[in-house]
This record gives structure tokens, sequence and C-alpha cells, in this order.
């Protein structure tokens, strides 16, 4: 590829970026950000080649533009663009929740939605920023493309490429399917967090209650410490999903009271082992393919 | 000390052992157990200087007996030294939960209680088993004792002194304020990972889920894979705790849902920012403590 335009340069841009050159797949990256410093930063880094705030001459000749910029900027970024987008430009992103990017690219875009092809790395880290950009953060991990009934064949075939240029797992499904199953694996699990320390941290005796908390404390609520922001911005765009999931956990609470309430041991038992076994099951076998 | 007596050698029982060796706080240890196997081991790996299975023999001059097996254990255990039982023998436990112990305590010792000082130590690792234990498992760790207003207060003594000798800072309270902290910050997680698992397990397409969970799952369901008669147990031991803990949690769940339900950005973000704020102090706190 040529020339590739990132909006918003941080740590997922910034790491897409870093893993294209190392592969040698981009002759040239240009980076357009809202954060002047931010894009500065990447400059000097040798994140990107070229930083700008000119729209126009950013989109102008681009083999593929990426969105990675916080999903509630999409529909702007696209509006942005739009009037200077070429026939043969294809457009991607990288946001947590696909049915949402997808109906804005479809309204904003028009005509030109089969271009637009939506993504999403299954990869972070807790660190944000354009210094915490890692060529390999994509490596090995999983990245899925939600393309819809009208998007282009070739189009796909280069987003395709450009993840299996950062050494990514590549898969395909509808926007509806990819948002239902992060709703249970993803969003689900944050809100739960959130909710246990927001719970525990508004009491009379929270200094108390952290002060004994330990390691499995530590590691269940450590996705509580999300960005804020960007998860309102997910729960919001992933609501319907999230509403459903919500309600079959909050069944599933029900069903542990009445285990506790009647005090019957043996059904208490059987869901913590087959939650166990599940579970260690589970990391056995991303173990096995790491 | 010149004897301690420890019932159940596992990775708890056999970390106390060695970390006492190391700190030549105790000349015998003997270790009392229902596996013949594993206290062979605990002996060969010299966690342990005697293994026997005569109880009477083992509590015979032993100036402290601490009963570290699984919990539904300690009443039988109790009742099994009670008839050879010294007056200055003081006993302890190392169980997760102390309301109930400290009431089973009561009700097998009688008049002997006042040499019983309930104890927890706030360690423990994803391996279990005399082979997974350490020396350095209590170094820096909370170990909470909770004794009653009966409790001799030499006895409170000498079971500090153990677990100082261990490297762990000592904190007293009553069982009751043990137990209520620790359905907050202990087992009603364990019980939400469970929780989580169990109803993703449960699903029609729970292998495609769990085939796209990453690092935020893995570490908010590592609990998950604990032990399921371990935590049946405790669950049962504190059940009113816990039920008040589901409750207070699913109130602040269906405020989430509400929260959603009318789409009220401003609310979600402003507990979303709750919630991190104080999971990242806590974990800035905890850093700067160990």
């Amino acid at each position: 590829m040529k020339k590739l335009v990132i909006f918003g340069v941080g740590l997922i841009g910034g790491s897409i970026a870093l893993a294209l050159k190392k592969a040698r797949h981009t002759a040239e990256i240009v980076g357009v950000g809202r954060s002047g410093e931010s894009l500065q930063a990447a400059l000097e880094l040798g994140v990107i080649d070229v930083a700008t705030s000119d729209i126009a001459a950013a989109v102008r000749n681009a083999d593929m533009i990426l969105i990675a910029a916080p999903v509630a900027q999409t529909a702007s970024i696209l509006n942005a663009i739009k009037p200077h987008l070429a026939a043969s430009t294809v457009i991607t992103d990288a946001g947590s929740t696909k049915g949402d990017v997808m109906q804005c690219a479809q309204e904003v875009l028009g005509s030109q939605f089969s271009q637009f092809v939506g993504g999403h790395p299954i990869a972070g880290a807790e660190k944000s920023g354009v210094k915490a950009a890692m060529a390999d953060l994509y490596a090995g991990k999983n990245v899925i493309l939600t393309p819809a009934a009208a998007t282009d064949s070739q189009a796909i075939q280069q987003v395709k490429s450009l993840w299996q240029a950062c050494g990514a797992n590549v898969s395909e499904m509808t926007a509806a399917t990819h948002d239902s199953i992060f709703a249970a694996v993803s969003h689900l699990p944050h809100l739960l967090a959130f909710a246990l320390v927001d719970d525990i941290a508004s009491r009379p005796n929270a200094e108390q209650l952290f002060g004994f908390a330990a390691s499995g404390f530590r590691d269940f609520t450590r996705i509580a410490g999300s960005h804020p922001e960007m998860w309102r911005d997910i729960s919001l765009a992933n609501r319907t999903a999230l509403l459903n999931e919500l309600e079959a956990y909050q069944q599933e609470l029900r069903k542990l009271q009445e285990l506790l309430q009647s005090e019957n041991a043996k059904g208490l038992e059987a869901l913590f082992e087959r939650a166990s076994i599940a579970r260690n099951n589970w990391g056995e076998s991303r173990k096995q393919n790491q």
C-alpha cells in the first residue's frame, strides 16, 4: 500500500502504524488528529511519516483511511472525509462496537458505503496514547471484520491484508453477531466490575473494605480501571445487546440467591464446578494457542 | 515454640510450616492429615518433621494446634482433639469464614473455648497442595484474628507471634466484622465470576463466545477457576452476609440498567468514573505498600 491515513494516532492506531512499518507493508503513513501535541509525539517517535490537520490533503490519493479515534467521533470524521473521497479509497475503523458504526457509515457515506469495512481488533493494553504503541500489539490476536452485504469484496481483502501484515488472525461476521458476542464476553464483564467497585467505594467503610481486598479482587476489578468516556460510548452503542446480557446475568444471580437461601449445597457445588471446569478448560486452550 | 501440630498440610498449612522453619520459630512440626500420600509428600519435602494419624499422640504436649484443613472438617477435628487437649494448648485455624468457626469451637470446646483463636490469612495461590507450599506466601500479607470476649489474651499473643514469624501483618476484629468485609471483597466477586462463566458456558454458542474472550475476561474470571467444594463451604458458612451483598449488588445492577435504558450518558460516565478512580487509587496504594 502506498498511502494509509490514520485518524487518531493513539495506542490502537499507533500500534497498527508500527506493525505496518515493521512489515514494510505501507510506504507512507499520514496521521490526522485533534490533539496537535499527541500527533507531534507520533511524528517524533517515527510512528507516522506525516502529521496534518488538513483533511483534504490527507485523504487525497489515500489507499486506505483507518479511523482509530474514539467511536463517538466516527460520524464527524466520516462527514469530514466524504467530500474528498476517491472511489478507490477503502475506509475502515477499529471501534469496539460495530452495529452503530456500520449504520453511521451507511448514513454518511451513502453510495460510497461499499468502500467501508468495519473492523475490531481484540487487543488492548492498560496504557493508552501513542507512547504506549507497540509493533507487536496485534501479533496472534483476533481481528473481526463486519462487512455488510453491500461491501466491496476487494475492500474487504485489502483490510484483511492490512491486519494480517500486523500478525493478526482475521475473522468475518455480521455486525449484529459481533455486538452480541462482545456484549457477553467483554462489555458485560466491564459493567460488572465497574458496578462492584462503585458499590464498595460508596460505602461508609470503603477504606476498610479496600484495605483487605486481595489478589482475587485485584484481577476481578482490573477492568474497572478502564476509561470512563470510552465505556460510556461502548455501553450506549451496544445498549440493546448489553441490556439483554444484564437481564440474563441477573437471572443467573437469582439462581445463586435461591441456592444460597435454600442452603442447597449440591446445587451450589454443581454450579461452581461447571464454571470452574469451563474456566480452566478455556485457560488451557488459550495457553496452547499462544 | 516447641511443638506445633498442623491438621491439613496443603498449600496453606505447608507454607506456614516452611515459614516457621525458616524463621526458626518452632522446634517440631507434626502433620496430621486424611490423605496419607499428601502427608508423606510433606514429610519427604521437609515441610513437617513428623507425619501421623495418631491424634492422641500428636496433641500430647502440643503448644499449638493449627487447623488448616477444609472448613467443613473443623468440627470433626475439634471433636477428635478435645479428649486429649491440655489446658495450655492453643488452638487456631486458617479458614476463610470466621463466624461459623467461632461458633463451632464454642460448641465443641465448651469451657476450653478460651484456648481457641480464629484466624484467616489473606493469601493464597492458584495451585493447591503441599508441593505448592512456599515459605514466603505470607510475607507482607494480612492475617486477621477473630478472638471472642472469652478468648485468653496469652493465646491471642501466641497466635499473633506465629503469624508475625511468617512475615504477616496481623489485625484483630470480631468474627462478624470479618465475615461482612470478606463477603464484600472476596466472596461476592467469586460468586459473580462463577455466575458469569456458568451463564456463558451454558449457551449453545459457548465455544464461539469463549473463542473471542480476551484478557479482560481472563482476569475477571480467574477466580471462577477456584475450587468448587471450598467455595460451596465458604458460601454456605457466610450465607447471611453473602445474601446481603448479592442484594446490594443487584440494586447496583438495576441502577446501571436504568441508566442504559434511559440512555443517560452523563450518569453512566459518572458511575464509571467513580469506579475507575477508586480502582486506580486502590491499585496505586497497593503497589506502594508492597
